[in-house]
């Protein structure tokens, strides 16, 4: 039995119960779990809907949590076999409220960070009427600027390119062992250079990379948007207007990628949030689930007293 | 027999002829060929001496070539097995004039491009009395500036800091497929999308790269230059007095990395010099071998012929 399929009967022992959702041409998989109000974890790169399971486990009792599989990643189907630069973030809103549409579910949380922070911004602009609030972690927004491609940077953030060019996941698939380099590293480097927050999972991971596809299915994100994150560096990206959503912000402390500092300009693009650190990486809701789940539940409960005040 | 050793077995039928000659702790590997004026050929990344064979052959009537593998490169040795962070440009400047000393060459002239460019203009800042003119292909030199990092530049430079990683060699190298995967692209994409150019000597790169410490080797430059390229971008690379030794540029007109139009600060660093374009990408002397060998002949010759009139 491999490392992923053990992790997935623990998880489906658990309770955890994984689903195949039509969406378009797109067949998902998604995990589901607990009863209650609705959120919508939205994994990041290089994850899949598995990095939610302890958040998953500690909230079960209080809220439906509905984690899937974006498209081209874990047993989402994977629309091409070659690169896909069609999968923007814009893109992955639109499938993720047909995916609510096929549950029939009309409002609902929303939680992400990484690219799951990207697609959770731009379901904001898209359909801000449909989300009862969004809970954020360490994220990507257009206020890092030119930070996030300045020289002191650009060792964390190569990868953004690599990960364009057409023969990366011919390289990081190769063969097991030079997937197994690869994610390592920015499992291990991104919680904080702490190998162990990953290192009973880091064999399912390879598992799933492993899996045909899902290399370039994750390095299509990059692909898809180089463009706008050329605009962004460059200061010349159109400006939306500002996401009203209420908004709660956890970010990782420690995270190497998108500096806690780097915070300062949220409230150029959110008018309604609060904004915290937790002492973790990049990855808050798997370094440190308990805080990360008090803090998720505290956000979505205080809406809820808010919204029966009014 | 492998491709590589075909290659040098040719290159030795041509009269080719490699040398091992002890210059402090590191014994160099160094080809030499032909007679007369001594010029000293410094391979780029990702190079050794072999990538000068179509140039030295077109010299050797005129010229006595010398073109050594660099410190961590092709058969020369490597210092350490893992890592090294100090085989700065001023380290390799100063194995050359070592090695120069051990073949009891006083002055010479030098041709480079790439990394040997750097190589080249250290040792002009170094000792610029032994070098009778410097011959430059597409050359990293301050005046690129921030332009070398900037966002519609970064798809093109990314490998220099995943190079800087202590687990990059380990994934290149993980088979040999990887290594080929990865180094194709390089000799490829930078001979202007050209696959001909190195087409037939391919598996001679792979085979060079796949011997013990070469990758890490090639990739250590990227580690010791780290800290002088940040300073550079970031326009804080402290001045150096501008080079006086008469040089001549022969750039690549269709150099995807380093790009012609860069040449214009040229004249802030050189007092001594002119330029024209080849039309060729990154690897001049290998795609366009009779044009560079005719550039190089005319350049020294002309130095000469001015240094017999003065």
């Amino acid at each position: 039995m491999s490392a992923l399929t053990e992790a997935f009967a623990a998880a489906e022992a658990a309770g955890i119960k994984q689903h195949r959702i039509q969406v378009g041409d797109l067949l998902f998989n998604v995990a589901r779990f607990g009863k209650g109000r609705r959120l919508l974890l939205l994994h990041g790169w290089p994850e899949f809907w598995l990095v939610w399971r302890p958040v998953m486990e500690r909230l079960g009792l209080e809220f439906e949590l509905i984690a899937p599989d974006l498209r081209g990643c874990g047993d989402t189907g994977k629309p091409f076999p070659g690169p896909d630069a069609t999968a923007t973030a814009d893109r992955h809103a639109g499938d993720m409220f047909g995916l609510m549409d096929a549950l029939d579910i009309k409002r609902f949380g929303v939680v992400g960070g990484d690219l799951g922070a990207y697609v959770a911004q731009a379901m904001s602009h898209r359909a801000p009427e449909r989300l009862e609030g969004s809970f954020y972690f360490c994220t990507p927004y257009p206020g890092l600027g030119f930070r996030y491609g300045q020289p002191s940077h650009l060792i964390e953030v190569w990868y953004q390119y690599l990960q364009q060019l057409p023969w990366a996941a011919e390289l990081v698939g190769s063969s097991r062992e030079a997937c197994r380099i690869y994610f390592r590293h920015f499992l291990d480097h991104w919680s904080g250079d702490n190998p162990k927050v990953f290192s009973d999972l880091l064999e399912a991971y390879v598992d799933n990379f492993m899996k045909p596809g899902n290399i370039q299915g994750g390095f299509d994100w990059y692909l898809s948007s180089a463009p706008n994150r050329r605009l962004w560096l460059e200061g010349k990206l159109p400006p939306k207007p500002p996401i009203n959503v209420p908004t709660r912000f956890l970010w990782g402390r420690r995270d190497p990628l998108i500096l806690p500092n780097w915070s300062d300009r949220l409230g150029e693009y959110w008018t309604n949030y609060s904004l915290d650190f937790a002492d973790a990486g990049h990855y808050v809701h798997a370094e440190v689930p308990d805080v990360a789940a008090r803090e998720i539940r505290a956000f979505f409960s205080g809406l809820r007293a808010q919204s029966a005040a009014e």
